[in-house]
C-alpha cells in the first residue's frame, strides 16, 4: 500500500509516538511525507508554559528519529478541548486537513481520556469524504494509545479490536528511542506506558498477524 | 492497493457477482488474477442436476465478462454444507488458498443463509495468518449479499456496516450486464434481488464514500 | 397502524425530508396531524440571517408538498447546541411534546453531526414514558440522516440498522420534490444528498422489505 | 396496532406463555386469531411419550384459557432439532407461515438453549419479506423466555433488551394462571421459572413503560 | 469476596439506594466501611435549597438504615455537572479516592440521565489502575438506576446486562424501607420508581442467579 | 478471592495452560484444588493415537508443575465435538460440575476454533445458576486461547476484552515451563504461539491492570 503523504492527528504530544511510532518510521523510510497534527498539550492552567515546552523538545527529538516531515501545534491546553467552541476546533482541523491534502490519515481512538475523544470526533468531520481534500483521502485508521485506550469500559464504551496490523519488526527499536525522548511521560516497568509495556503490546499484535513486531489500527475508511 | 492473485469465496453462483462484481473487474482489468472458488451449489436432493448446470453455465458467461481466470466448484449440495464434516470443508478450502497463494481473500459476510455462515467460518479458518500461504495474504474482507446480508437480525446477529467501498463507477454496467447473465436468479423490479436493487446499492454505497457507484466490504483483517 | 399526531424533530431544516419525508406524506394523507420542531437552523454567527430565511422558506414550500400541519423552529444556531443549558434544550423540547402530545415521534439517530447527537438527546429525555404526553407516545424511532448518518466510524459509534420500513412507494416522488425545494443543500450526483442518492437509498431500504421504495427506521420504544 | 392473525412460534410448550401468555390474551380478546406453532417437545429418547402427552394437555388447557385458536405440533425430540436436516425444518415452518398468513409472527429470541436458537433461525428464513405470506407479515418479534434467555452470556452472546412493551395488566391473572397449567414445568420461588418470577419480570418490563405490567419483545422487522 | 472499604459513588440522593441499597447492607453488616459520595444535588437553580435540605434528610435516614459510615456531598446542581471544568470534577472524585482508598468502587452505569453519565466518566477516571489508591481497588463496578437505566435507547446507546448478581435476600427489607425515606423521590406504583418496581427487579435480578432477590451489576474492572 | 474448588474446562491440551496457566498455579498455592476437564484431544480419525497419548503426557508434567489435582479426559476427537449429540456432551460437561462441584469455573472464549465455542457452549449450558451444584458456583469466566481468540473476526464476532485480571507475577516463570513441556504444540518466535508471544500477552495484560504479568478473563457470571 502506497502513501504519498500521511497525516497524523495526535492529541497530546508522545500519543502519535505510543500508537504509530513504529509505522510513521516505516512510512517515511518508504518516501511518505508524514505531518503529525498535535492538539493539545501540557500548557496553563494545569501545567506550566515550562512543561508544554519540555514536551515539545521531546516531540521534536524523536520526530527526527521518525523522519517526521512537519509538526503542527494546535496549542489547546489539555482536558481543555472541550472548551473550544466545536466549529472553531474542527475548522483547525479541517484546515490542517485541506492544506496538507493527506491520502493517509491516522487518528486515535476514542477512550478514557476525553482530550481522545473529542480529537476523534474532530478528526472524522474533517474526513468527511466530501470536498477535494475528504475525496484524496484513501484510508482513515484509529489507533491505540497504550493504557487509555486500554481503560475504556469494558462493553459499556467501545473497545479496541484491530482490523489493521502493520509489521514494524523493522522499526520496533527506532520507536522505542524515540519513545525514550519523552522523559517525562514514560514510567519504569511495570508501569502502563513502559518501554516494555509498548514493547509487549507490539509483540502481541505483531505475533497475532505473522508477524515479530505489529501495530493495531482500526480502519475506520478505505476507499479504492 | 496492489493485489497480484485475488481468491473470491462463494456459497453459490452469483453470490460473488451480487458482492463484488464490480471489483472483480476493476482488479482483472488492473491484471490481478482473479479466482473464484464456489463452495456450494443448487445440487440435489433439493434441485436437479440440470439447475446446478445452469447455474454454472451463467456463472462462466458471467465471469468471462468480469475477467475472472480461474474457477473451482466444491459442488456441495446447496444447505447441506453443514452435512460435510467440517475438517473436511475447511480442508478444501485451505487447499484453494494453499494452491492458489492469494494476496487478497474476499468471502461472504455471514448472514440469514446458512450457507453464507458456514462458508465464512471456513474462509476464516483458511486465511488464518500461518504457514507461508497465510502470510502472503496482506487483506481478508467479507462482502456484502443483496437480501439475505440485510435480513440477518437487527442487533441480535452481526449487522453490515463498510469500512471499505470500492469505487465501481467503471464496471457497475458490467457488473449488471454480468448479474444478467443470471435468468435464473434475477427477479424483476421491486425483488430484492432486481438489477434496479443491485445498481441502488451500488449508488448508496458509492455516494457515502465519494463516487458514484460503490461496493462495499467488511475488512477483517489487513496486514501490511 | 394508525397515529393521530406526528411530531418529527429535526436537527436542521431539511433533515426531517431527507429521512422522513415519504412517511411524513403518507401521514398526512391519512389524516394524522403532523407537526415538526426544527431545532438548530443556518443562523449566525456561522451563517447570516439570509441564509436562515432562506432555508425556512424552502422549508415551508417542502412542508405544503408534504401536508406537514405546524412547524416550529427553536432557532439554536447551528453547532451551538451545545452551548443551551441541557436543562434548558430539554425544556424546549420537553414543551413541544407536552403541547403537542403526539402518539407518535420520529428523531434523528446521533450520527456524525454533533447537533444530531445533541437533539437525540433531548428527544430520548422529552419522550420517557412519564407523565401524561409521555404515557400518550405510542412509537418513537429515529430516521437516518443520509451522509451524516453513514459517516459514524464502523462499530465504534452506533451504526443504523433499520428495524422499521415504510413504504413510500406512493409518495417518493412527492419526496424528491420537497427535497427539491431546499436549492441551497441539495447536491448535483454523485453527492452524498443528491437527489439520485436519496432516491438510491429508498430503493434500497424498499427492495429489501418487499417494496419498491421506503424509509428506514430504528424503532426505540413501541408501546402497545 | 391491528393484527387479524398472529403466528406464536415455541420451542417447547409453555415458552410461548412465558414469552406472551399475556399478549396473546389481548390478542385473541381482540379478535385476532391465533395460532401456536410448537416446534419440538418432551419426547423420546430423552423423554417418554408421557411426559410429552403431559405438556401437550397442560398446553392445551393454557392455550383455552389464553383463547388459542388452533396449536400445531411439529413433534422433533427436545435437543434434537439440530438433527432435522435444515431444509426440512425451514420447509415445515415456512409451511405454516403460507398456510396461516400472519400478519404478526412472534418467536423466541436466540438464547441459552439451543432449540431456541434453531427455532428462531428457522422463523427468520420463514418470514423472509419474499412471497406471498412473506409479504403479507407485518411484524416480526422475538419473545424473551424466562431464565433461558437471562443466561445468554454477557457480550459474548446476544442480551436481550425489549424494543416493544405489550401492556397485559389486562391479561397477566390470566397469564399466570395459563402458567399455572404447566404443573410440569413450573418451580416454586426462588425459582427462576416459578410464577413470582414471572410476575417479577412482568412488573418490571411493565413499569419501565408506563404500565403495571408488560411484556417485552424485540422487533426484527416491522414494515407500514 | 471480603472488601474493607467501599466507595459508592452517587449522582444524586437515593441513586446508591435504587442501585446497591441491599448491598450496602450487606457490606456494613460483615464489617465493610461503606462511603458515598454524592456529586450532584437538587440545587438551584433548578431547585431551592430546600429541597436539597430535604433530600439530604431523607439519605441521612436511609444511610443510617444501611450502615453507612460517610456521606460526601460536592453539591453540583443537578443537570449542571457538565458546567464544571471536567478537570476540576475530575480532581474531586480522585481526591475522595485518594483520600477514602477504597478496595471496591460502585459507580453508575452511564444512562439517559446526562448526570450520570458524566458521574460514570469521572468515576472511570479516578479508578484508573494507577497510583497508590488506584492499585488497591480490586474491583469497580456500575449499578443499575430503576427507570434512567432502562431508558437507554436500545442498541443505539449502552444497554444494562448485569455480569455480577448479588443476593439481597436479607436486605431486601431493609432497601425498601431505606427507599421510603425518601418520600419526595419515591412515586406509588406502577411508577417507574415505585416500592414496587424496586421490589419486583429484585426479584427478576435474584431468581436469574439463584437468590429470591439480588443487585445486578456491571463489572468494569477486577483484579485479584 | 477465595476458592475452594476450582473446574478449569478445556477443549485441548495445552489451551488450560494458555489461558490460564498462571492463574492455576496461584490457585493451587493457596490451597485451592484445581481439576482440568479436557473435553477433546489429538486423536483418530484426524491425528494417530500416539498424537493424543504424546499431549496427554505433555499435560501431566504441566499439570504437576501448576499443582493441578485432577484432570479428565473426555476423548472426543479434535474437530469432531459437534458430531457429539448435544445432551450427551451436555451430559458430561454437566456431570463432571456436578461430581466436583466447584465454586469457580473457567472456559473457553469462544473464537476461531470449533472445539472451543462448541465447548463454551456445554460449559454454559452445565454452570446454569441451578441445582446444588450450579447454585454453588461463585464464579464463571472465560479465558483467552492465545491465536485462535484473537482471530475472531473483529465486529462480526465476538471479541475478546477482559474485565478481570489475575495477578500471574508469581507464576508467569512456571506458567512458561509449563508451556514448555508442550513441544509438540509450541512453536518458535514469532509464531503466535510462541513463548514469547504468551509472555508478550501476559505484561500487555498485566501492565494495564497494575501488574507486571496478568492473565485476562471475561467474567460472565458471578454472584455473591
Amino acid at each position: 500500500m502506497d502513501f504519498d503523504r500521511a497525516l497524523v492527528i495526535a492529541p497530546h504530544p508522545d500519543d502519535e509516538i505510543l500508537g504509530v511510532g513504529g509505522f510513521i518510521k516505516k512510512l517515511s523510510d518508504a518516501g511518505c511525507e508524514v505531518t503529525v497534527l498535535t492538539v493539545s498539550g501540557h500548557l496553563p492552567p494545569l501545567y506550566s508554559e515550562e512543561v508544554f515546552a519540555t514536551t515539545v523538545k521531546e516531540a521534536e527529538k524523536a520526530h527526527i528519529l521518525l523522519g517526521v516531515a512537519h509538526c503542527e501545534y494546535l496549542k489547546i491546553p489539555a482536558t481543555k478541548i472541550g472548551d473550544v467552541p466545536i466549529s472553531e476546533l474542527n475548522g483547525k482541523v479541517i484546515g490542517a486537513v485541506n492544506d496538507f491534502k493527506p491520502s493517509l490519515v491516522l487518528c486515535p481512538y476514542p477512550d478514557r481520556h476525553i482530550d481522545h475523544r473529542l480529537v476523534f470526533d474532530a478528526a472524522m468531520v474533517a474526513t468527511r469524504p466530501i470536498g477535494a481534500a475528504g475525496l484524496n483521502i484513501k484510508l482513515i485508521a484509529a489507533y491505540e494509545t497504550l493504557s487509555e485506550t486500554h481503560w475504556n469500559a469494558p462493553h459499556i464504551e467501545c473497545n479496541f479490536v484491530p482490523n489493521w496490523v502493520v509489521d514494524i519488526t523493522n522499526s520496533i527499536e527506532v520507536k522505542k528511542q524515540a519513545l525514550s525522548c519523552f522523559e517525562s511521560q514514560i514510567s519504569p516497568f511495570p508501569g502502563p506506558r513502559s518501554i516494555k509495556a509498548v514493547e509487549a503490546l507490539a509483540m502481541f499484535r505483531g505475533t497475532q498477524s505473522g508477524f515479530a513486531y505489529g501495530e493495531g489500527l482500526h480502519i475506520i475508511r478505505m476507499t479504492s
